[in-house]
């Protein structure tokens, strides 16, 4: 799909809004959008006009006509009050806006700069919603950088980078840079190396502690590729492994198998989520699981839609979705296993995994 | 100076402001102000009570207690509503929020919370206005942030790491990897490694452009220490180095310490932009530094004061700013020259310079 074909799309629901424009000023929408990635922008879309307006400052000068070669460039400091002046004079009489992004002392100069005639109206989330069903081209950037992050982790593994003596930090920068060897332009949040008790809790940054015989280690990490963020969670154990470990590493392998296949469109978010928290729960670690199945990935690595037990909504063909269920003993160890997923088209087809590191437990 | 004194240089602004207390929702404001580092917290501060309130989700609950011990610990998802609801459940009637930070959507939300009978009145920029001086605490970890960031580029330049042929991105992937090496948690952002024309760009991305004989580098980079970010940039030329680099190195390099020597607390902000500037103007070269001289750094990499022709406000003693003049020849190449400081106490002392790598111009 094209940016324009992308622009159309959001017209579409503008129009069908009553909407005669719309302010864009999240920058993750504006790249979305128009192709611009500067830090400082924003973007008119006009339901009569297929040229968009992009407003950026005068750093960007040159980016901007490089990237959003399609667009009017406005070279303006105060993006958003300049397009929001822009539609008034042009007589825009509703013009809708970011409500979950502007704030309210930025509101205060959208409103002003607006005037008296032109209205404007709440438009939260509507260019998330469509960013939540993925294209041929972003499918492609994320299975990119899900490759990226898989061979990364293949060469630490197999370069014996796990292993006691290791210290947490150590073990995410080797992990860093692998996934820069392997094509990534950036990672896509701060990795996660967890060992031993560590690995009980959920968001662990890494620190000195060092790897030991008979650890759990859970690895969580993800590659940026062109702006798309792979997102995977691996655990491993340190030999010699013990009985519960096997066994909360087969929960969680199994409410991870049982989520994936709960992923398919029409099927409402709770129901995925629910799919895989009933197997941790009936096996007696309801409580060990404390946080949602997955979230959505993209342009950010964490979007529309989240799988949880208060999600409203239903799953869309060419999502893509983590999978990430896990098991967390306090101040024994845990496990989360992690899959990131692009749903299929069909009720019965099987969706896409992109992250394709083995799921079979390894004892290093 | 401990969290609870800059909670009480709050509260005694929260008092002269007639607010009853304050809710803060910036996450960084947070961490000024209670040590708790987590993604999903909220802070509330009373006039009348020395314990703040930290609210924050389930996730956090064992780290919300390790590092915000003397605060009272609310697990709570929807961390600002329950804290606004929890103030007018108190007989706060006055309750400063962050407009500058909140959205239109969440102060609706807020707005319900608090009630009829609790206003929600505009406290923009309160807690900023604190971070701005820093204390011993913070200035000791910038320090140690620099110094990791000049460690890392002593070696670099020390093993023979620039030098024709190597890429961009080769150069930066080093130094960062350096940087934690000595000692840093982080990067303060993406390391700018700008070869040849491209040094010509303010905020060059690294590419794989190869550095040639004959080239400016020109590298922007810091290192993250506990928080807080270093900021640094120095220019280089690759051997041999032509007579207009010399002279806009030269340029660069006095304008560089005219800003320096201008940084006194009660100098207005714009005159020590001005001191700078006004070299590069006398020399022809005023089109060719399209930027503000420099910006406060501090847990964030870009805080109050802004250094720039328009910012209004004095210089306040114990400010860290940066000073960083540059002048870019389009398809020709640019020099910027920029170091951390710390503003003394009186009006003759010298600012404390935290990055203390040499600004004399190294071919190499």
């Amino acid at each position: 799909m094209t940016l324009s074909q992308r622009r159309n799309r959001l017209r579409e629901r503008l129009a069908a809004a009553e909407l005669d424009a719309m302010l864009v000023s999240d920058l993750v929408n504006v790249r979305y959008l128009s192709g611009f990635t500067g830090s400082n922008a924003a973007l008119l879309i006009r339901t009569n006009d297929d040229t968009p307006v992009l407003a950026t400052d005068g750093r960007y000068r040159t980016q901007a006509a490089r990237q959003a070669p399609d667009a009017e460039i406005a070279i303006e400091r105060a993006c958003g009050p300049y397009l929001a002046g822009r539609a008034a004079s042009e007589g825009v009489q509703r013009l809708g806006f970011e409500s979950h992004v502007v704030t309210v002392d930025a509101f205060a100069v959208l409103t002003k700069a607006a005037g008296d005639w032109t209205e404007m109206v709440r438009a939260a989330g509507t260019v998330e919603a469509l960013r939540e069903v993925k294209d041929a081209g972003e499918i492609a950037l994320l299975r990119l950088a899900c490759e990226a992050a898989d061979a990364a982790l293949i060469d630490l593994v197999e370069r014996g980078g796990l292993r006691p003596g290791r210290s947490e930090k150590e073990v995410g920068r080797d992990l860093e840079a692998l996934m820069f060897d392997h094509g990534a332009d950036g990672v896509s949040f701060e990795t996660i190396v967890a060992a031993g008790a560590n690995s009980a809790i959920p968001h662990h940054r890494p620190t000195d502690a060092v790897l030991a015989a008979g650890d759990f280690v859970k690895i969580d990490f993800g590659a940026l590729v062109s702006g798309y963020h792979s997102d995977m969670t691996r655990t491993f154990v340190l030999s010699p492994a013990a009985q519960w470990q096997l066994d909360i590493y087969d929960l969680v392998a199994t409410a991870q198998r049982a989520g994936r296949e709960a992923l398919a469109p029409g099927v409402s978010l709770k129901d995925v989520d629910g799919a895989s928290r009933q197997v941790i729960a009936e096996a007696g670690y309801a409580d060990n699981f404390g946080h949602g199945l997955g979230h959505g990935v993209g342009l950010q690595i964490h979007e529309a839609p989240g799988l949880s037990a208060s999600a409203v909504g239903t799953l869309l063909a060419g999502s893509a979705v983590t999978v990430e269920p896990g098991v967390y003993l306090p101040d024994r160890g845990g496990v989360r296993i992690e899959d990131t997923l692009v749903v299929g088209s069909g009720p019965s087809d099987t969706p896409d995994l992109l992250t394709r590191f083995p799921k079979e437990l390894a004892i290093l």
